[in-house]
């Protein structure tokens, strides 16, 4: 998962665009408190939706806080010199407020964050809060107001520098994670692995008279063995038809019929970090007319991956994609050409027509012409890619084909 | 899912406990959220860790506040007044930090909390906030600090009333949740059914040669199948054996051997609340002594089971399943003899040795007598409960069986 090399290179990209008269920061973001860590709350397990802390200091201290079964939940390695567990409960008392245990965590590594020198130093003769007041700058999107209000008198909400095009934690941490480091890379080729599979395994159970749910349970099924880990897979599901080319989300019980086209669009997502990537198939045998928009899509794919690079604007890639599909008389691509992919969906960057984003060495973004035609039905096709100073890698292996043989 | 009914009956329950100073709350817990107005981010989802917001007001009005990204991730009905969806991602400009939505969405509604008569009304004359200073309470565990800031002057995080055994809302919700209302068990034995499909399949695939994470596979396919909707399954899918009685958690690729016993203790997640059950599986044949453990585990959870009721001490819940364990010579119960169900695992009641918890009718319980014995195995078996005045009704259905034909 993510590495101790990793976690520290994040760190310090962390602590060049926090205003210096800041000395730690607190975070509450789960995705935020992984990505400087590698400590993640399992989605698939009995602690979902309970939430960590990470305090990280300037001089280079880091401290992870949770409840004893919100730690339970995973058994990563967790970068951080301090891990404050607080014993909620214990098999044998009755339960308090299980939020209320990270406040109770935080009194426990007080000196982090109030002052004083070091953990377990109470030397009275040391620095006092009043010495340093306000030092710290508390992620004010991801931690709760009880947390907060633990370290008002020693914290800010927000920056004052307003030259800064970032004013709180949240939108510094947002820009450092477009740039993917190497671990972050490697967990996302774990998930372009398990998404390819489930994509081959479609070809085997779309066709008419096979409900969209059923797919669903079979693609599952496939990129969740080929992870070799419990993982979440979501996406669109949906069969559409010329009647109605245009369909999303989950799975419903519609048995699909021969003249539909099944847009396989899903992410597979494995320790926060998410594959997104699409196949257009068709049930029986396709139209014409089907083929061609197929073919659309797909050159306008190819044209747009060709034009990715460091320093590309944006809009730039959109153009490409859209003027494919309206030369071919489909109309102009109707929405986003892509986006950025990490621990969130979608992420910047937007490749989109009015987008004021360039393409960044780091940036993994997902290519994604679709065209929903009226009379012929809809298509989608996707590829992912890491862009680098030269190009972009494409990290998707997936067939892009209409049927198992076409 | 959650009904109309059944969220105004929760709405009319929560103002009951709120101290009568306060004319509305700001609700930020996802699940708490869901649990008043039916609103739910699918964690099966690209949305999946977005917050929304939910206000209140004593004299019966609701705002639900998300970006349009994450409230598009459910199709199921909101019970709310008013439905603030923030446009923040158009598919045609760069976007912002999503996080900031929120306080988009909240100023959207600024005469809700601000003192000012309507929505609408922005009549001079009318009261001004100064006439009604700190009127609100907000959910300090699940409100950000971002967004409290945002009414900060018209609200307070904590209650002033010492007499009363709450201090936060999070702490009245959290009481509230322990009584389950008709359309919260209705989902919840959408739940049971799920998870005793998948009980059932693993009699199919728990055999030698096996491994745990194959049989996470089939189980979870089978419990998805018969809840009909993508849900998460998790739990603990592990095999023991005599030399290693005791394992849990998810699934490793360890192939199961002869000897083995195979705990399968897992939940199945529909629209937040879960199921929590277990059996215990042997691996070929077992022994005579897994048999009398697996007895002596059977006959503590109908022991315990015979005492369920309204009033009913946890405390002797749990020392009636250890009695049985200890007379049969296997020691005292080591871990919980269960505990609530609902939105999250465990919740109160805790029936554990030193509990201060009665049970009361509408919380729903699981009672799980366990016992993991050097040159045996592990076992444990589990039922689900709700609580009423007459005693309890038994929820889950699944059989309580160490092989298919035994």
């Amino acid at each position: 998962m993510l590495t101790r090399d990793g976690c520290e290179e994040r760190r310090r990209r962390l602590w060049r665009h926090v205003p210096e008269s800041y000395s730690w920061v607190l975070i509450g973001d789960p995705r935020h408190v992984q990505y400087f860590c590698n400590f993640r709350v399992n989605p698939i397990s009995f602690s979902a939706e309970q939430r960590p802390l990470l305090l990280l200091t300037r001089d280079g201290q880091s401290a992870l806080m949770a409840d004893n079964f919100t730690t339970r939940t995973t058994k990563e390695t967790v970068f951080a010199d301090h891990e404050i567990v607080v014993p909620w409960y214990t098999h044998r008392k009755s339960v308090t407020n299980r939020d209320h245990a990270l406040v109770v965590a935080l009194n426990d590594i007080r000196a982090l964050w109030d002052g004083e020198p070091g953990l377990t130093d109470t030397d009275s003769s040391s620095t006092t809060s009043r010495d340093r007041p306000r030092c710290g700058l508390v992620e004010s999107e991801g931690v709760s107001q009880l947390v907060a209000a633990a370290v008002a008198d020693y914290s800010e909400p927000v920056f004052e520098d307003h030259a800064a095009r970032a004013r709180t934690l949240g939108d510094v941490i947002r820009y450092l994670r477009r740039t993917k480091l190497p671990d972050e890379a490697d967990i996302l080729r774990r998930c372009m692995r398990a998404c390819e599979a489930g994509h081959a395994a479609a070809f085997d159970c779309v066709r008419a008279g096979v409900s969209e749910f059923e797919v669903y349970l079979h693609v599952q099924r496939a990129a969740e063995a080929a992870a070799g880990v419990p993982c979440v897979v979501y996406g669109d599901f949906r069969a559409n038809n010329p009647a109605e080319p245009k369909a999303g989300g989950l799975p419903t019980d519609y048995q699909m019929q021969p003249g539909d086209l099944f847009i396989l669009d899903y992410s597979v997502v494995i320790h926060g970090y998410r594959s997104d990537f699409t196949n257009t198939l068709a049930v029986g045998d396709p139209s014409d007319d089907q083929v061609r928009l197929f073919e659309a899509c797909h050159d306008a794919l190819q044209a747009s991956e060709a034009v990715l690079g460091n320093g590309v604007s944006c809009r730039k890639v959109y153009d490409t994609a859209s003027e494919v599909l309206e030369d071919r008389g489909f109309g102009k691509l109707a929405h986003h050409a892509g986006h950025g992919l990490g621990l969130e969906h979608p992420e910047p960057p937007t490749l989109v027509p009015e987008s004021t984003d360039r393409l960044m060495t780091g940036d993994v973004v997902t290519l994604e012409p679709g065209s929903y035609q009226s009379g012929i039905g809809g298509v989608r096709l996707e590829h992912n890619y890491l862009i680098s100073d030269a190009g972009a890698e494409r990290l998707s292996q997936h067939d892009l084909r209409l049927t198992a043989g076409g």
